[in-house]
Order: structure tokens, then sequence, then C-alpha cells
């Protein structure tokens, strides 16, 4: 199976059999620079073939180059210098700790070092130069390799499409009302019952992090992180869609601007990722769609390959002066997708062990 | 059919195939004060029997009194004294006001006139007194009967909540966005390739008549009408739901309260309808649930017969002060049922032709 | 809670809290001879308040005599003298076997004893002999309660369907192929991930439990049950539908009937059920509409109040002879309902120990 | 827009801008051989781009090449020598026998001439030898191009399936019941409320289609069809999908043959296509999946981009002897695709008219 003249780095991947774990195989599985050697999930699974393990449940095969690996448990030692992680977060902090002192560079999508104070918490076209706390967290806790984290699915959506107002006009205050993807809650997850000719109003702890993890994202680092003073209120909901996170934003600008002004900084965004050209870095970050009914999740969540955000129906909002839609791959770019471009930045910077 | 000794007031039904105009014969199959005497429809149906020409989608059978009446054409002259209309807006406009004119009170769900400087948008519980308006509308037009409007569906259960809210600490601006369900839109109505998997971020005008029927209809009336001095904000949704309209909303109240003070106003709140034992009327307008997950379209829509508000979630917003979520039956409380408890404020106030 | 004039039969509801469970408690809440009086449920919930143990999922709130009850655990003695039973397959046999030993008589949902040689499995309209069954089953036991069965949901409304056709005909073979509800699988029950833009054309035991149930119904009683020598072959598929099952049928019949004759048995079919008048029997337990695309579960799975199969599209078939879809309330006419429809038959035999 | 170097050959699309249309347009962007150079729509459509006159609602951008050709109305003369067809039927008729007898191949998906006794109905892997009767066609309409048509999407999918067992044991009889999506029935299609909680047990034409197709497309071709001597009897349902027609199928072979057989001979199936290495062809035309729960159309429908059929469950049936579950994608094999298919295998047998 692994070819020896395969030259790309090995990485393992921790929860591999869930739905994150799934995408992150699936989307690694062509990977130029990694691939997948270690797959670790839960004593259940260990020693099985990954290919009876997942109860493999994306539209396309499980892929050759994983099908055959043998699952590991969560207490093996790793030989990938590279660990992507998404773990159930009850059992996240002490094993990715664990990797982390033993030198392991772990990427996570799982929520439990997100907002710690020597912890990057990273989107690539965002906050990049956060990068640098990797070096305070190996000071601070002795290790030799580090934990960097990405945001909720639902955040790195709306922080695509805030940073370029932020940049470009200031940024004040944010109200956001989503209605959320099932595949967020993973597999079993949310109940069918739950969703057919229904809504739930209310995803457990989503609105505490898109609050949150907003402020860090798009707040400063000099040695320590200082959010940023925005204001932040979000109601989430989840609704009977598969993939993808719609999301109403109304914003309140420093600087107001007319909807055509915000769209050009919509489309003229650029990060670090594009500057790169990062394999897994969209074209755009985020895309502009006009049309006066879009983004819908059908029609716009594989938007390059997923790892866009896709923008529409910016208008004037009479309360906080600029009001649009933003939606997104929850489970591309809204995690492992995330994690996968924070290795590749990682890699570029010359911060892997390798 | 017609029992001789049913003294019920006569009522025709204006779009009586359609599925608010199926709403409003079913909600008026066993009223104690009316009776269907008339069902009206486009000329593709006229004279034939109503269980024929009605493709009846609500879950239970025609109801035995009106599934024998013969469908009658627009340009009939009617007999009953009040007219429900749920005609489509392109045709109400003329149809209504020459009704009006013959001296019929029209109740309307249609949007048509709602905006106009002497034509009431009512709510009972939150309004009552624009009834007023009626005089002056008789006047200026020269009519025997008048025309009253009920509000657009997401409009109403918006501002069933808002109104306690207005009352108790003043209300100074609002945001809402809102998860609209497939049978505000008719039938046929959204297609099902927009609703299986997705969510259409857009409903036409829906947006406008939240914003400005809000301001009137919390607003006061002193022989023209003054919109209430609030900002509004909303952005509308279709989810894939068949009835109920679920809606985040968020408040700034003049005088800031905690969440259990506003379910303390929301909980107390009673109106016209309650104090008059109106025969539509719900016990409650709002009725508060306190899971963390309500209200939900499939198990709370048919509180009270679909004629409540049903909120929950109430908690502070770090950006306006106080969010909630709000759900209500949008073809009952939303429409159908609307009309009907204005005509029977209209009956206790004297001001039908009977 | 509990009216000491209140003169109805005090029954136990075991399950309580699971989703056929709350379906018995609705049914029962208003129901003329039996009374809710214990609720039992599994450990996690004793001395819990019904109210609090119940997630209640139907559409109305839990009524009023059941909400305050203190759920009682599985070993706990009864009091009732009747008990229903929705407990999982994997405890029924034990519990359900001690009660039938202590003198209950124990109703069940459940599939456990369904196919056991001195058990009757039960549908009034169509096998009301059966309850002789009971006699033997007293004897061979020593007990001085019993256990009677109802059928699983999807067979339950397929038998109704093929019973006149048996009476009127003869009935040699039959093919049906079932799209079943998810509430079948109980809450949480089915995946959301499964059931959004998805069929699953499995559903474990199912198929079996169609074939053989539907022999034992249909066959005879003569001191030991002689199953019908019919042949059944079942496909069962799971669709994104909260309630209701619809069934493809095809029937050869022994003597080959035309669609007018075969309509003519559904409607004239009626059982001891009706006969008796017993208070949850619908007018007719075969309702045949004739409208091209009916039955469809949103709009015809309350047909009398649950308690009716509805039968569409009787034509030939050119394979068998006959074909026609049949559609049920699955957790009403499918479960509960059939439970509580056998205990008011066994109360008019005078077989209830009251 | 248009390379002069490229040497593909130009083809028209009719009905360009629905949603077989547009599944036409997708899957031609990167064909080798053929390039879609002519798009033809209705007269409201005729003279605008492409990108525009097509509310585009596949999940991927209008191809580059597609995008701004302008449309053609129906009565145009065309210049490419191929025609692809998604007319609607109640059009098709006389617009395809007159491009015919302009020279034109013309390959369609409508069904208005499948059933013509000179015209033939295709599966290039399972009847490619009735190809030969366009000579006969040619020659008795005097046309100097031809009409050559694909099955309806839900009999391509069962015949996929039915060849192989036909060619290793004999095939006697067949009862099929369908799940089929809504894609099937075009946009704007199936009404939303029809399709949320629900099942609609009835498509207009579509058991007779399958009954009838099935049987000419197992027949022989000697100069005249002669349709197979197969009894079949065929259900068809709407379900709450967007692609994917899912298919419970009951066989009676003429040499009874267990499941393992069953599989070999399914697994083992290669048609003309495969041999001749068409660019559209499957690797395999059935897949087996030996999951107990698949095929699914979530999971399932894409198999090898959507031209391969997806059997599983193959079993036992009491009744006719072997049963299984049939899966494909509607749009891609069951319709634009076979029409490509199609005219691949005219290109190599020599039969374009370039």
């Amino acid at each position: 199976m692994s070819d020896p003249r395969d030259e790309r780095i090995p990485v393992a991947v921790l929860g591999a059999t869930g739905s994150v774990g799934q995408r992150f195989v699936q989307l690694l599985a062509r990977h130029p620079w990694f691939r997948v050697a270690e797959v670790v999930a839960s004593e259940r699974s260990t020693g099985k073939a990954y290919r009876e393990a997942a109860d493999w449940r994306l539209d396309a095969a499980v892929p050759e180059g994983a099908a055959d690996l043998r699952i590991r448990d969560y207490r093996a030692a790793l030989e990938s210098p590279v660990v992507f992680s998404a773990l159930p977060a009850e059992v996240a902090g002490e094993i990715e700790q664990r990797l982390a002192s033993e030198g392991h560079a772990v990427l996570t999508n799982t929520r439990t070092h997100r907002m710690e104070p020597d912890v990057p918490l990273l989107i690539p076209e965002v906050n990049a130069e956060h990068v640098a706390a990797i070096e305070g967290q190996r000071r601070n806790r002795g290790w030799s390799g580090f934990i960097a984290t990405n945001p909720n699915c639902s955040t790195i959506h709306m922080v695509l499409a805030l940073k370029p107002l932020q940049a470009a006009f200031g940024l004040d205050a944010v109200a956001v009302t989503t209605m959320q993807a099932v595949s967020g809650a993973g597999y079993p997850g949310v109940p069918s019952l739950d969703m057919i000719d229904n809504v739930v109003p209310y995803i457990g702890d989503e609105e505490e992090k898109m609050e949150s993890e907003t402020k860090k994202l798009l707040g400063e680092y000099d040695g320590a992180f200082h959010p940023a003073e925005i204001v932040v209120s979000a109601q989430c909901n989840r609704v009977p869609v598969r993939d993808g996170h719609t999301e109403c934003v109304s914003v309140r600008l420093k600087e107001p601007a007319p909807a055509d002004e915000v769209i050009v900084a919509f489309e003229a965004f650029r990060g670090k990722p594009q500057e790169l050209g990062l394999p897994s870095a969209p074209p755009q970050p985020v895309v502009v769609r006009r049309e006066p009914n879009r983004p819908q999740p059908a029609l716009d969540r594989d938007t390059h390959v997923g790892m866009s955000s896709v923008v529409g129906r910016v208008r004037p909002c009479p309360l906080l002066g600029t009001k649009f839609v933003v939606l997104g791959h929850n489970t591309v770019r809204g995690a492992a997708g995330a994690s996968i471009l924070n290795a590749e930045l990682f890699k570029v910077e010359g911060l892997l062990p390798v």
C-alpha cells in the first residue's frame, strides 16, 4: 500500500472513523504534501482495517491508500510527525497534549484548546500572524511539538466574510443567525424526528463559540492575544440540510459603506494561502453571488471544492448598516479542510517537525 | 346543506380553493358566529362543487357544510354581508374595493391594502383601537362597507411577541431572521428541488413587509396612523417545513430588562380578544416554553389550535439587550385565523353590516 | 390527580417515556374505560414525574392526568390489572411474563411473544376469534393473567386491507414494498443524515415480521394456530416521513376480481370492533380514496384519528392480478392504538381481571 | 469561445435550459468527441446568453464553453450534425422529426418516439444490436437523419440489472416498486408541500412506461421488434430525494439461481460500451454493494460518475425467487448520460452524419 518512493509527509488522523475524520481521510487522499499513514480511533475499532471500522458515509468510496490501514488506539505512540485531530471534545484534551509534548504537530478541529492563551486559533487568510504564538506555547509548556486549532464550522465562514470588512472599513458589531447542517453534529448526530418538517432553534454551546472565537480570530497577537473589540451576538439553529451552513449576518462598520463597496472588498480579499499558493487554498476565499436568492447550500456549498465561503444578498441594514448572507461547507472549509490548510501554512513557515 | 334554523352570519370566502382559502373554510366549519355560505374562486372553477374545485390539502376532509357549495366567480354579486379574502394580490385590489363599496365587510389576508392610510392593519391583541380608522375610510371612499386587513404571516407572530415588551419596557430596535414554512407560498408554491437538502435565503418583498407593517401595527391612530419609531431589520428565509414560521429576534428595549422580567411580560400579556372572550381568541396570545431547544415547528405550531405565538430561549443579547425565538402557525394565526379574529372583534364592536 | 370517583380501570404503561409509550399515554388520556394509573420506565427515570422523564414529542402537551405520575421501575409490583407494554424487545420477555404470571392482562406492542404457539397475535377486525388462545396459554403456563400481542406496524395496515380480500375472494399470494416513517424506529431512532435527501432500503427483521405475522393473523385457531397458506414477500424501506407507513401491495386472489369489486370488499368490511362499538374502533377499518395520487402520509395518516387504514390506486396487476396502495398511522393503529383496541375487545369478552 | 482548432463534433441541445438539458450541457462540457455548439429552447429565451437563460441548478457553475452561447429557437435551422433532445413531450414529436428529416442524428431522452415500430430504444449494454433499426427507419420515412431514443429514467436502471439475469438464467416475470427522486420531474416540478414529510404514490404514465419499455429493451430485433415475453408489473412513487431512483425488484428467473450466482452475473456483466471503451461507459454497468443497507441515493447515486446502476440486498424472494434493490442516478445514466452513450455508440458504428 505505502509506496516507498512516496516522499510525502506521513500524517495521523485522530478520530478517523467519525464524520470529520472521514473528511480528513478523503481530503488527504490526493494531497501533494501529506499522506495518511496512521488512523486512530477508540478501542472499539482497534486493529480493524479502516475500510471496515469506518462506516464510510461520504459520497465516494474509501480512498485506496487508507482503506487497509489498521486502526490504532488513542494511547498508541504515533510515528507520524503531523497529527490531525477530529477527536470528541471529551477526550481530546489529554491526548492532544500528550502528542504535542512528544513532539508532534497537532492540528486540531476539536474545540478543547481553542481559547487557551498560548494556543493559536487560525484561519490562514484571516490571522496567519497568530502562528507566532507557537513559540510561546512551546516555551510555556516545555513541548517539542505544538497544538494549533481551527475555529468552529459556523465561525470560520462568518469570519472569512468579516475579515475583509474589518480591514477595509473597521468593524464594530455583528449580529448573526445561523441555519446549520446536520453533518456538523456527526453521525448518528441529530435524530431524523428532529429534522423532518422541523427546525431546532438551539445548538449546545454554539452561540458562545461564535461569539468568543470571532473576537480572538479578528484580534491581535503581540506575545499575547488581544481579542478584537467587537460586539458579537449569535443565534444558532439546526435545519434539515446535510452539508452547508447558511448564516444571515448584519454588521456595523466603523466607516459605513454602500453595498457595492462591500462587494468590492469581499471580492478583492486574498490572504496568505493565496499569496503562498497553498495546495488547499481556494483562488478566492470569499465568492460573491449576485442572484437575489443565493447562496443556497444545495447549489453553493461545493464552491472551489468546498474551501470558499459564498456571500450573497449584500444590502443595507436599517439597524446596523450592512447585511448579507454567507454560506460554506461545514465539514470541508468548516472543519477538516481548515486544519489541513493550517498544516500547509505551518509547513511553508518551516514549523512542522519534519 | 344549509339549515334554515342556522342563525349564524353567512360569510363568503374569496380565493376559497387556495391554501389560505382552504384554511378559512376549515376554521369556519364549526364557528359559532359565522357560516360559510359562498365560496368564490377564479373562473376556471366556477360552477363546480367546492369539494371538486378545491384540491383539498389539509389533514382532515373537506367540511360537510362547504363541500357541496358551488364555486362563484369573482365578478358575482355576493349575498353574504361578511367577506373573507385570500385573493392573490394581483387581483385583490379591485375586487375587494368593489365589495366594500357595495356594503360588505371585507376582512382580508391579502397584502394589497395593508399600508393604505385609511385602512386598519389589525392584530386584535395589539392594536384593537385601530378599528376606529374604518369610520374615516368609509367617509373618504363613500363606502357603506369597509376593508380591514391583517398582517403578513411572519409579522403577526413577531408583533404578538413585541407588543408586551413595548408596553412594559418601551421598544427601540428589532432585528429578526426568519425560517419560514413552505405553506406560506401556497400550492404549488415552492418547488421541492428548492427545499430538499436546502434553504432559500430570500422571500420576495417579505423583509419589506415585516419592516413596514411592524411599525404601523405598533404605532398609534388618532385620525391618522403614526408608525412607531422603531428600527426594524428583517432577514427572511425559506426552510423545509410544512407549517410554522420560526423567527430569531433581538430587541433593544427602552428600559433594559432581565430575561425573567421579559418572560413575565410575555406570560402576563392579554388583549382585547381575551377580555371579550372572542371565540377564536387563544387563552394566552404568547406562550413561553422553558426547554432550551423550543419552540420547534413540528412540536409547537398547533399550540392553542394554532392561534398562539410560542416564545422560547429568552436570554440576554450582547448587542441589543434581549433575544428570543418566536414561532407560530403561519396559515392559522398567521393568515386565515387572523382575519377571523378580526371579524369577531368587528362583530362585538357592532361594525358588521348585520 | 386521580379522582376517587373515577371508576375507569387503572392501567399501567410499560416503556412509557418512549415514543410508542407516549402515544399510549396520549390515546388513553380521554379513554372512557381506562385511565393511566402507573407509568413504568427504565431505572434512569425512576421516581421522576412523568412530565419530566418523558421528553414529550407529540404535538400536544403531556396529558394532565399523567403529567404528575411518578415513574416506577420495571421490577416494581404493579397495582393496575391491565398493563400496556411498549418495552424494548431486549427486556420485554421476562418482564411481560412475570406480570402475566402475577395476574395482569398484558397487552403488548413488543414483538417478543408474537409468534409463540400459545400467544394470540390480534387485530380485532381480522381474527378476534384468536382470543380463545388465552385459555390454553393460562393452562400451559399456569398464569392467572395473560399476554396478548398486536402485530408490527407495517403488518397491521396491510393485513387490515388483506382480510376483506381473503374473505371475499380467497388469498393466495402477496408482494409488498413498504415506505416506512421514522417514528417507527423511536427516538432518537434514525439519524437525520440517513433521511435528508435519502432512502434506506433496509429495516432490520421487518421483512421477516411482515412475512410471518401475516400468515398467523390470516390463519385459523382451533386449539392451535394454523398459519394461512399464503406466500408473502416483503421489501421494507425507510423514507423521510415522520408518521404514516405507505405500502405498495400486489395480491393474487383465489377468485380473480375486478377493481370495482375489490373496492366494494374494502368499503363493506366491518369487524368485531365495529359490531361491538368499541370506543377506539374506527367507523370503517379500511377507507378507500379514489383520487389517482392518494393515499399520502401527510394527508391521510390521521383518517379516523389514525385508527383506519387508507387504501387507494386499486387497479389490475399484470403479474398477480390486483394491486393497490395502503397507508396507515404507524404509532396509532400501528402500535399503541392496536393494543388499546385489543384491550377493549378483552373487556367486552369479560377477559380482563377486573 | 469556440476554438477553431477544436475538432470535436458540434452538437445541439434541445430544451437546453431545463433540468435534463442542463445535465446534457454539464456532461458534454469536457466530452472528448462532442462539443456543445448550439443551445435551443422555447421562444421565451431566444437570443439570450445561455448563462442567463438557464436558471442553472446543478452544483457547479455553467460550463465556460456554453455560458455565452445564444439561445436559438425551436424553429431555427441547426448546423450541428448531432442533436440531443430534452424537449417536453408535448412539442418533441414534430421538432425531432423535422430535424431527422433534415439529416440530423437525433438522440432523444423524450418519450414521444420510444415505442414506435421503427425507432430503436437503446441501452448500449443491453441491446446495442437494435441500432440496426435505423436503416429501416430511414427507408420508411425517407429521412437522411434518424431518431434514436433512450428509455425512461426508472426503466434504464432496472433493465441494466435485468439484462445479465436474462442472459444467464432467462427471465420470466418482474415486479418492481420505485421510490423516485424529484429531479425526474424537472423544475419547478414537484411542489415542496408534496415532498416534506410525505410520499406521493403516483407518477403519471410512469408505470406504463416501465412495463412497455422493458419488454422492447429486452426483446429482439430482426427487421422488426419482438418484445420479450416477460410479465412486468410496476408501482411508482415519488419520495423526498433530489437525485437517484431506488427500486425494489423481484424476479422470476427461468432457471432459478441462488443469490451468490445472481451476484456473479451482475458483477461479470459487460456490454458493448465496455468492449468498445466508449468515453462515457462506466467500467462496470452494474456495481454490487454487500452492506445490508445499501444502495442509498445519497451515498451511491454518483457511482462511476452516475453512469452505473448499483445493486444491493440480493436475496431469495418467497414469491418469485429472487429479489434485490437497484439504484441509479436518474438525470445522468437515467437521462442525459444515456443519450450521450447512445451517440458514442452511433459514432463508433459510423452512423453519425459527420
